[in-house]
């Protein structure tokens, strides 16, 4: 990892398409992956994985099942932890930013493998 | 960890005090911390740790060796990595709010012990 800044604004410019996160900073083992939303994710979880969610422009709406189903309203400038095991889904009513900090390894769908699922996500240029 | 967020905003309001990282949340063995800067810090490293700095307001200027001496000027909404076993010396010549990505049990102060050690860092309440 080159010792230079990775500018968020630059960063997000770089990119137009949704739920395809790029990572723009790999430390101990864990990424710092940035994504455009719109619209409904699908409803996974990941097993082993903590992963954080952190919006940097516009607004979320987390849907958990912890156990009971629920939305968790995040603004520009919160940021969630959903566990490992907890079963969430992401709606974008209208496009946002996020920085998302989770292991390299978590998969964008976790438990699920559908057609928007990313095997390994790109590198930020 | 109870699943509700985190507002940057409201937990920056919730301290003034320098060189005082406040851990924001945890995840995989890792801590979210705030921390306000002002001034320069103790030149220093981590001998396992990575460390992520991003601006969340204000600029800050990260004194490095690797190995040459020089400064890498960060503006808000930028991020830099800190890779282990690099010198660094966090200087903010005005108050900035940044945001830290390292693991657990990273001592601010790295390989050095001084006033501005801190063992535990406090929780955001």
């Amino acid at each position: 990892m080159p010792l230079r800044p990775v500018d968020l604004t630059e960063a997000l410019a770089g990119f137009d398409d949704h739920w395809n996160p790029r990572v723009a900073a790999e430390l101990n083992g864990q990424h710092v992956r940035l994504a455009k939303l719109l619209g409904e994710f699908t409803w996974h979880r990941h097993e082993r994985e903590d992963e954080l969610f952190l919006v940097l422009r516009g607004r979320l709406e987390m849907h958990v099942r912890d156990p009971e189903e629920r939305v968790v309203p995040l603004e520009e400038g919160q940021l969630l932890v959903v566990p490992a095991g907890t079963e969430h889904k992401p709606v974008a009513p209208e496009e946002c930013s996020v920085l998302l900090f989770e292991p390299a390894a978590t998969l964008n769908t976790g438990n699920v493998r559908d057609a928007r699922t990313i095997d390994t996500p790109e590198r930020l240029a």
